[in-house]
């Protein structure tokens, strides 16, 4: 494929001149651009190597990696975030993350896949299951920290975020063995299900491997330095760094989704394309933003699990929308415009903040 | 039709009676309810013309004019308002439009038809696409610029409010062309088509549009003296403007659709009592709502989508009992007494505010 | 049934022991653990007593039996927690009672059952018809006076409190008129209707109302004394009074249903499971809650329909979830997990308060 092309020369370009512009400290908003633009390529050799690894060790562990792995680069950018104390930027941009996936990855698919087919359906039973781990998600483990913070001291305030962090996590890896073990196929199509189990990987397990790490290592020095240029990038442009968290970390972080989202609606695999989006959704608010709380312990600050109001409220609110409009596991362009038109509102929003 | 002959006789009578009480000055609780049952009449006059207008022009020009005639005497009626400057009552009144065609026009059209027939169905595709577009108005449009105000300039909130009208304006002509031309008929049964296609209108093209245009100016008329007397009613009955707004007003401008929502669901014709219901909602908080936002910048004071935290959970309670109750397509009494049983909560809540 | 002879043990011994214990004034902490069990199985008599009444009096009186007797031993407890003044007690008990019922009671029961079935269904119409309810109650009767009492001074509080509790009870009885007389049997298999109609009483009826009867005083008179004890208990143990009240009240006034429901569940009888796990919560939020609302009005100070904003919170993201998980009539394992880890973050959030 000619879009894997362009990633590779991005990366053989991007790695050096991001490492000779940081040394030789050129202006911060040029490297801002060259940092990112080198980030959405290695993501995409991250996302081709899990891929490949996925199918060489079957379904179970393969949806493991996955599930680990599929957002390896916001986890990553977040916890340089984290390191230098910028609580705001590491929730703006899990908030960002969760508004991308929903309303624009999706809405953009669901757009694109309705201009060309009339009506575009996905598994029903899928869809109700990832509408009841949003729901527990957003409007359980992000709202019950927010409402209870407000008489709590910051102590029990940590206490409670840990608390809430440890079962996301557990209830995400019950998830997983629902979906891989116990329940493996007896909500899908037989047809479905023998396809999946046909696919050949692009790379051998050692080349993967060696892609994976050496991505990861890339990945990790590019956002370290990323991180550091927001304060510049901010003050230039006049935007906030909640701006830059929501919908500039948050698209570059999730740009490698996109595309394939997209790719797939349009090849009118709305399974693949609707599991990209409240997959990576599910990740973020259940394995990443926990694995950050609990992370948090180890630096200076602790970071407990208390969004903005405006952030919480765009969660909810995406959430809402989403859930009616994917609930009966069929789309049309219609619906992707909607979801899409409540993500140009919030960026407007975000960027008045 | 009798009714017909009854709300001509009331024109004929109210028009120059509300001229002639104006002139006097007569006691403004008087005027205020000739005013009201004048509008009733004018409304129902409105109502014909733009249908006969509609089946006339065929089904993608009607439907427009539908949609944007449909709500006329709200929109005059609350132009009025603004440019009295009563931004509270015009907000007020928008919600106790969408309060009463969700709740009290549904709910009485659930309960008289429910009555004779123990279950009634309507087209469940219809059903999930306004209930997204609920969602969309309530939830996102107007949700938004609440909480987000809380942070931003009053400057600020303007911009949001236009950025979010424009947005609303464009969505609802997305939605027209959704139903009206990409998707028409997708959904909806042959026969239900065919019948709707053989319609015969009332009245001729040009009687049409003189009964239209004299009734606009009359209720226009009217309305504007309606506005003047809220004061000295609200004072007289002891009520706040808000439930003048809210329950009175509201009442009053949907008062025709009121009928006809209900005759329907009586005559087992769920599809149209509902789509009277839930359109009117839409077509005032996608459309009323960002026109008014928008005429309100030439005015003095630019009124911005903000409304009281009461209105607003209202509408959210309302939006979150009719998707539940109405998205699987089927009603019944009791469902119809739901309804009306919330909508008597709020009336009490907005009489004691 | 063995179950049914260890509950009588505990009766005929812990009934004695309650009372030389609150005669000799032995430690509070002992006396609270002692009333607690009693009060556990005195509650499964009333329930047997019930049970066998409602079927010797027929479908119809005998559903309005169980709705009404269902929940007795809340509504004594909680009228002697009024009687006391705490009312901060009678609210946030019956908080735990809609959480109990709707995460801990339903989710055991999924999860328990769906350990053994891999797919279990239930009635989708009666699931949709709880949804309609729990909105209603949750959303619109407990929502706008929390809302709306922001903005009301304490009288007009009380007014909307008092006028909310009355329509509450109104549409809890068309409810059962609507399920036991215009539409009994509509939406049920015709199965399921004959095997109901089939039950024997395990008590005649003259020993059903002694055992009764006599089971209401004594419960009444260990509630009594158990409601004394919250102080020192609270002080003993570190827990806050709301924490009592919504987490050990809760668990011990709903014991007897938590039991029937799991054991029903793992028949594969989820319709019952469901029935009593959704049917006890909206008898809780739509009877029992009410009633105590217009019988505060005879004692000393009224209590207001007003619940603190954790509370209701809480209660509305359980809603939430359970909606979602539950309305298409079909459950597994994992949704049980979903809501007892729903339900366990809100039991660490109030732990901490």
């Amino acid at each position: 494929m000619i879009m894997n092309k362009v990633f590779a020369i991005m990366v053989y370009i991007g790695v050096p001149v991001s490492v000779t512009g940081a040394l030789l400290h050129w202006p911060s908003v040029l490297m801002f651009a060259i940092y990112c633009l080198t980030i959405i390529a290695l993501a995409s050799f991250m996302g081709r190597a899990t891929e490949s690894l996925a199918i060489i060790s079957g379904p179970r562990i393969g949806g493991l990696l996955n599930a680990t792995f599929g957002n390896a680069v916001e986890l990553i950018i977040s916890l340089f975030s984290l390191q230098a104390g910028l609580h705001q930027v590491v929730l703006a941009s899990l908030t960002g993350s969760v508004l991308g996936n929903l309303l624009l990855v999706a809405g953009m698919s669901f757009l694109v896949g309705g201009i060309k087919y009339k009506r575009q359906k996905f598994n029903v039973y899928d869809a109700r299951h990832n509408s009841g781990l949003l729901i527990f998600a957003i409007f359980i483990a992000f709202v019950i920290p927010e409402i209870f913070s407000m008489n709590l001291s910051d102590r029990d305030t940590v206490s409670l975020s840990v608390g809430i962090s440890i079962i996301l996590i557990v209830l995400y890896l019950f998830a997983l063995f629902f979906k891989l073990v116990t329940h493996r196929g007896i909500y899908q199509d037989r047809e479905v299900q023998q396809q999946e189990e046909h696919e050949e990987p692009e790379w051998s397990r050692g080349k993967s491997i060696i892609v994976l790490a050496l991505a990861t290592i890339a990945v990790a020095y590019v956002s370290e330095n990323l991180v550091h240029t927001f304060e510049s990038v901010a003050e230039s442009f006049g935007w906030s760094e909640m701006f830059i968290g929501i919908i500039i970390v948050a698209i570059v972080g999730n740009a490698a989704e996109h595309a394939s989202a997209i790719l797939m609606a349009y090849k009118n695999k709305m399974d693949i394309a609707v599991e990209i989006a409240f997959g990576s959704t599910l990740q973020v608010s259940m394995f990443v933003v926990p694995v950050l709380v609990l992370a948090s312990l180890f630096f200076e600050k602790a970071m407990p699990l208390v969004f903005s109001v405006p952030e919480l409220v765009s969660m909810i609110a995406a959430v809402m929308l989403t859930i009616i409009l994917a609930n009966d596991g069929e789309t049309n362009w219609f619906e992707g415009a909607t979801m899409l038109a409540a993500y140009i509102i919030m960026g407007i929003g975000f960027y008045l903040l």
